[in-house]
C-alpha cells in the first residue's frame, strides 16, 4: 500500500482527524468492511490483478444525503486524505480502487427516484440499476440502456466507470448525445459546493472514474416500458450467425434492445443454455420487442437459424432460478467463462463499420485457438457495427500485447482493460477534450481517485514534484 | 373513357346488374359523387393530368361490413364490372383512379380500431389515420409511421399505394420487416373470401394498388405515444443544412420522427415559417421527442444552425389555425407549391447511403434554375440516408427525363411519379417478386383495378387477346 506523500502514521493521523471532522455521516474502520469495499472486478485482467491485488483504503464513509457528502469533501480538503467513490464495485479495471489509501466514499446511500417527467427521470447517483428499472417500470418506463451487471451496479457508477450495453444496439453508447442529460456534481474546490452540468458539459464527469467530482444525480431519457423477449438462436457456424446478428440489427423495423453473438466454445459456460443448443454451434442471442418476435422468427426461418430457446425477459430477471439472457451478454460472457476457468481474460474492441464482418473472420482465424469471438451489435460512426468482447485464452502480457497489437494492424480499435488509467484504458470517444483541466478546476488539490487520470498525474508531478504521489502505487 | 372489351351499353347492363346484385350495400350512380371519388392527386404529375384526366367509374359503392365487401366482390364476379378500392383518395400517381369504369369502392365505410394489444394493434383499412391516430393516444399509442396525408389518408390506402413517412427516419420504409405484420384480405377467386396474410405474404397486398384484393384489416406494431415537438432550423446554405441533417439523423441517442432537409426557394411556400426564417436560408425541419429537444438545441448551436420555431406537433395538429410542421414535408412539400405555382412538378428519387450529401450538392448544381433540392432522412441499405422529392419547374416530358436520366447516371435512384402501373413507378423494393402470379391467384378475371399492373396485363393481352382492355386506358 502506498499513501502518496504521507508516512503510515501520518495517515492514521489524518483519517482519524477526516473521521472526526464528517461527525454523525456513517463511517466504518471494520477491516472486512473495507477490504471488501476497496475491491472491483479488476481481477478479470491477471496484469491488473498483479498491481491492484491488496490495495485498499482506511476507511469507508456512507452519505445519507447530498449534506453528508459536502461534509465529506470538505472534511477530506482539511486533512488531506483521498476520496474513492464506489457504487456496486463492479468496475473491471480497478476504477474503483483506491490506489494511495483513505477514504472509499460508498455511494449507494443516496439513492432512488428523485423526477419522472414524461421521457426525462431524474435519479440519484448511487441507485441500484435493478431496482431503478423497477421504479421506472411501476410508472410505464425503463432504462434506455444498462450493463449486464444490473443486478449490482449504480446508474452513477455506470455513468461514471461504463460505456454501454444492453440498449446501445438501439440507442448508441452512453456518451452518444442525448443518452445523458445532466448530473449534478459534488465538487472538491476550496469551498466544495455542488454543481449542475447539463449536456456537453456531462463529459467531465463522464466515464471519468470519479476523478473530477461525486455525481449524486442524474438526469436520463427513460423509455416507455417493453416486454422484451430473450431469444437464442442457433447458427452451424460463427460467419453465419455473425451475418445473422448484422442483418437483424439493421432491421430497422424491427425493435430490439440486445443483439448478441458467440463463438461456439461458449455455449459450455452458458448454463441456460447449454442443454438447449446442440454442441458446436454458434448463437446469437437477442432481445426482441413483442411484436418483433413474429417477424424475426420470420426471418430466423429464412436464414436458416434454429431458435433454440425464448422466454419472457423479465420473468427470467425475477425469477432466482432463471437468468435472464443478458446476463450471458457485453461484460458477462467473460465471468462465466472465470467462473470455471481462471485460465482465461478478454479485450474489448470496436470494428469499424466497413466490412465488420470479414475482419471479424480475419481475426477468429488468426487465433483460432486463443480468441473467443464474442459481438455485441451497435451503431458506430453513422453505421451499424459492433464492439467486440473477445474471450481470450491468457498465457502472458507479452502474448496479449501481440493479440493487441494484430488488431490494430488489422484496423481494430482497441479498448485495453488490462490498465487502470482512464487515458490507457476503456473510453476513446467522447470524453472531455482536457481532462486534466477539468480536474483541476473541480479537484484542485488532486484527492478525487488519485492515480487514474495519466494527463493530470504527469501534470501535478511536473508542477510541484508529486505532492499527491503521483505515479507510485503504478510502482508499487 | 373507355370500358375494355364492353360497349358502351353493354357497360350501362353490367352496371345495373351489379348495384341489384349488391342488394342494400350503399351505393350511388350521383355524377358529382363519381367525379369527385374518381379522382386522385395524379394532377401532380402534368403528364398523368393528359392521360387521366376525365377517366371516372359508373357508381360508388360504400360496404360497411366485411360482409358487404364479400356481397360486391361476388357482384362484380356475376356482371364482369370491374372494381377499384379507395381509401382517401390522396395517391399521387392515379393509382385510385378507374382505368376502365366500373364501380369504385369506397372503403371508409369500414373503419375503426378492431384491438390495441400491447404494441400491436388491428384496424380497420379504411380508417382515417388521424382519427386512428387518436384513437391510439387515447390508450397511450401512436402510429409508427404516417403519410404527411395523415388528415385525409386511410391506413389501407397507406399500405396499398404509399411508401414511408413521418416516423421513417427511424422504423424505415413501409415494407422494411416488422412495420406490417398482417392483412386480412377479401379476394376476387371464383369464390370471393377473406384471408388472412401473415408476414412475407403482405406483400401480395403492400403497394399493389389494390390489384390483388381489398384490404379490410391490418395489424401493425404501434409505438407508445410520445409528445413529438416540430422544430425548423435555418442553415446559411443547403450544404449545411443537408450536412447538419445527416448528423442529426445518424445521432441514435436523439429520438426523432421527422428530419426533412428544404432549398431556401421553398421558403416562400412554407406560411408557418416565411415570416419566421430569414430569407435566403436553407431549412431543416424536425420533429423530436421531449428528452431529445435540449441536446438537439446543444447540436444546433455547436452546428452554427438557428432554431427559427419550434411548436409541439399534437397543438399544431388539433388547432384550425396552425399548420403542423409535418404538413410542409415528405409530398407535401409539393403541394405548398403547387398550391400557389402550378407550373411546377417533383420527383422521387432514392440516395444510397455511400457519399449521399455529396450527390446531393452534385444534382442541385447540375440543374441550379429547375431543381428546388428536398430530402427526407431515413435509413436504407442499413446506412442512413435520404430520398429525395425535389420540386421541379416543369418544362416537357423530354427535359423532365432529361432530369431522371441525369439522377440515374449519378447513381441515384428515380421512383417515377410520371406513370400509374406499379412496375414503372413509386416501389422498387419490398414488391413481391411475382406480382402477376399473385394476382392470377387472386383476381383470376382481372377486375381489380384494371390497368395498374403492367407485368398482369401484358400476361393477359398474350394469353387471350386483352379481354380486360389491357393498355386500352392509356391509349385513350
Ligand atoms: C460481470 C460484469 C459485467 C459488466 N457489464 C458491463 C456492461 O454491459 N457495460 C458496461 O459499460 N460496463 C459493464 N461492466 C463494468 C461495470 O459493471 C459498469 O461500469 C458498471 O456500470 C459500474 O457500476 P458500479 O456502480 O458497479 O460502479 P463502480 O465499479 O462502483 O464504480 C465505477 C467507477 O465510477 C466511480 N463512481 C461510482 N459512483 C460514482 C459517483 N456517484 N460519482 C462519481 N464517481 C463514481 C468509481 O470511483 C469508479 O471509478 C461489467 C462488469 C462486470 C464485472
Ligand atoms: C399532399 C400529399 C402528401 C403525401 N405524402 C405521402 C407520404 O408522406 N408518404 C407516402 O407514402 N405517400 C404520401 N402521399 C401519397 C398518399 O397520400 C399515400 O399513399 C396515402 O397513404 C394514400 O392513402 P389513401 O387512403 O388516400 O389511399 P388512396 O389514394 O385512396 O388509395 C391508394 C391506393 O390503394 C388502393 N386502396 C386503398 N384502400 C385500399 C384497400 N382497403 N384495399 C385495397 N386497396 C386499397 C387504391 O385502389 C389505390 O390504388 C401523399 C400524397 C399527397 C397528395
Amino acid at each position: 500500500m502506498n499513501h502518496g506523500a504521507m508516512n503510515h502514521s501520518a495517515m492514521n493521523q489524518a483519517t482519524d482527524r477526516f473521521l472526526a471532522l464528517v461527525g454523525d455521516v456513517p463511517a466504518s474502520t471494520d477491516p472486512a468492511t473495507i477490504r471488501r469495499k476497496s475491491r472491483d472486478f479488476y481481477w478479470y485482467s491477471p496484469i491488473l490483478r498483479e498491481q491492484l491485488d491488496g490495495l485498499q483504503a482506511d476507511c469507508v464513509v456512507t452519505p445519507r444525503t447530498e449534506h453528508d457528502l459536502l461534509a465529506i469533501a470538505r472534511a477530506a480538503r482539511q486533512s488531506g486524505i483521498f476520496l474513492t467513490a464506489r457504487g456496486g464495485g463492479t468496475g473491471n479495471y480497478g476504477q474503483a480502487v483506491p490506489l494511495r489509501g483513505g477514504a472509499i466514499v460508498d455511494m449507494t446511500g443516496l439513492d432512488g427516484l428523485v423526477w419522472l417527467r414524461g421521457d426525462v427521470a431524474r435519479v440519484r447517483a448511487g441507485t441500484n440499476m435493478l431496482a431503478l428499472d423497477r421504479a421506472l417500470r411501476a410508472q410505464g418506463r425503463e432504462l434506455r440502456m444498462f450493463p449486464s451487471t444490473k443486478r449490482t451496479a449504480t446508474i452513477g457508477g455506470f455513468v461514471c466507470g461504463g460505456s454501454g450495453g444492453i440498449g446501445s444496439v438501439t440507442w448508441g453508447g452512453l456518451r452518444a448525445p442525448g443518452n445523458l442529460l445532466a448530473t449534478r456534481v459534488v465538487t472538491m474546490e476550496d469551498e466544495p459546493r455542488a454543481v449542475e452540468l447539463r449536456g456537453p458539459d456531462t463529459r467531465i464527469v463522464n466515464h471519468a472514474y470519479g476523478t473530477t467530482g461525486f455525481v449524486t444525480e442524474l438526469e436520463l431519457p427513460v423509455e416507455p416500458a417493453v416486454d422484451w423477449c430473450d431469444m437464442a438462436v442457433a447458427f452451424p457456424d460463427l460467419t453465419q450467425a455473425a451475418r445473422f446478428a448484422h442483418l437483424l440489427a439493421t432491421q430497422t423495423g424491427l425493435q430490439k434492445k440486445l443483439v448478441s453473438v458467440m463463438d461456439c466454445r461458449l455455449l459450455p459456460y452458458f448454463a441456460p443454455l447449454r442443454n438447449r443448443v446442440p454442441a458446436g454451434r454458434a448463437l446469437v442471442i437477442l432481445m426482441m420487442a413483442p411484436a418483433a418476435i413474429e417477424p424475426t422468427r420470420a426471418l430466423i426461418a429464412r436464414e436458416h437459424g434454429e431458435l433454440c430457446y425464448s422466454c419472457n425477459t423479465a420473468e427470467a430477471e425475477d425469477d432466482p432460478g432463471h437468468v435472464p439472457l443478458y446476463e450471458l451478454t457485453w461484460n458477462h460472457t467473460t465471468l462465466q467463462v472465470l467462473k470455471k476457468d481462471r485460465s482465461y481474460t478478454y479485450l474489448q474492441t470496436g470494428f469499424p463499420p466497413a466490412d465488420a464482418l470479414a475482419r471479424v473472420a480475419a481475426l477468429a482465424a488468426q487465433f483460432p485457438d486463443e480468441l473467443l469471438t464474442h459481438l455485441e451489435f451497435l451503431p458506430m460512426e453513422g453505421g451499424m457495427s459492433c464492439a467486440g468482447l473477445p474471450v481470450i485464452r491468457f498465457t502472458d502480457s507479452a502474448r496479449l500485447d501481440k493479440i493487441m497489437a494484430a488488431h490494430d494492424a488489422a484496423g481494430i480499435s482497441v479498448a485495453n482493460p488490462h490498465v487502470y488509467t482512464i487515458e490507457d484504458g476503456g473510453a476513446h470517444r467522447g470524453l472531455s477534450p482536457d481532462l486534466a483541466a477539468d480536474k483541476r478546476r473541480f479537484d484542485p488539490a488532486g484527492l478525487l481517485n488519485p492515480g487514474k487520470m495519466r494527463s493530470f498525474e504527469a501534470l501535478a508531478g511536473a508542477l510541484d514534484g508529486a505532492p499527491n504521489g503521483a505515479g507510485r502505487a503504478a510502482e508499487s
